[in-house]
């Protein structure tokens, strides 16, 4: 894949600038929304000229959907050959996408992506990227009876995801960077509430 | 309680303004967020002149808190008699907040409240009827022996939140007013995930 590719004006890039323009249209985005999100805000965010930016993005739009793909946390399949890895892996994923640098601007996503078609779209396929991640995961833990055939995946996803964002909003500031520690522990607990005498194994332990 | 006192200027009030002002007030809130909301883009929005609202509220914040206060759904503490019951009616209540008229705004100060002091306060107070009403929940179920002394109340609250927040976010915008409809049975297939094998009664059946 080349990263040239997604250069829209072919221009040398300075990954520098790059770098400082992505993470102010994120730091911007998160603070104030789209409603103020320009590029002379950004540039001046980034402590850049308008015409760098605008060399390499034509408006706005492409310099916040650029920033999206390449800042953001995507969250990846994960495979550790058990349900309960698995799940804690995932759930790991969700809580760093939201108290990460990017963290506030995921969260105005969701409430302005009603409103902007092309956050919508960048919503939706991180949407679908989750479920997808949750699909395989669930799948696999029925094919290792490991969990019932009707587990709902997607309620499953909706408690996952959701409770991993709801303990980021309910962390005080100040104690932020404790939970970026305790990501691990959080996530583990989480999944153990999650799976409470659900996992088949749990119930019948092997025959000796 | 006197209404009157809310009223900054003690002027008598019109119903039926402050209805559409509020109403107006959450709209606009919900659709762009704090920084562009301004007693002027609510007058427009409402079709009422700037003077009749500085007449009640003498501040963009002082409105934005008073329609917060009067046409939220604000979470009731409920005591059906039984765990389910109780987490069903709460997780409904969640629904109804997200798909309701003010559905957006709600969304919108998760990650606003970081940034706009009055709207930290108001989401704190929000947080705290939540969680109250889930601990007196969980509280009841302990003292009926419904649930296990240990089981993790903030967790629970965190996945019965979350997962309402993400069904509704999940939903498409048309088919939301089917899932108004729906709210009783999502609430009641969310419960059953969480309380999974977890209620006591549930694996002991009563002794004959």
């Amino acid at each position: 894949m080349s990263k040239e590719a997604a250069t829209p004006l072919g221009r040398p890039r300075d990954p520098g600038v790059d770098e400082r323009v992505t993470r102010a249209a994120m730091e911007l985005y998160g603070d104030i929304g789209w409603s103020g999100f320009t590029v002379e805000a950004v540039a001046k965010l980034a402590r850049v000229g308008k015409a760098s930016i605008y060399r390499r993005w034509p408006s706005a739009e492409a310099l916040m959907t650029y920033a999206w793909e390449h800042r953001f946390t995507h969250v990846e399949d994960v495979d550790t050959g058990a349900v309960r890895g698995d799940l804690v892996e995932l759930a790991a994923q969700m809580l760093e996408l939201y108290v990460g640098e990017s963290g506030r601007a995921a969260l105005r996503v969701i409430s302005e992506a009603a409103t902007v078609p092309a956050l919508a779209a960048t919503l939706e396929t991180q949407r679908r990227a989750q479920i997808q991640a949750a699909r395989a995961i669930v799948r696999r833990a029925i094919e290792r009876r490991e969990l019932s055939s009707d587990t709902p995946v997607t309620i499953l996803l909706d408690c996952l995801v959701g409770g991993a964002m709801l303990h980021v909003l309910s962390t005080p500031p100040e104690r932020l960077p404790e939970l970026r520690v305790e990501i691990p522990s959080v996530a583990a607990r989480l999944v153990e509430f999650l799976l409470y005498n659900r996992t088949i194994g749990q119930a019948e332990p092997p025959a000796t």
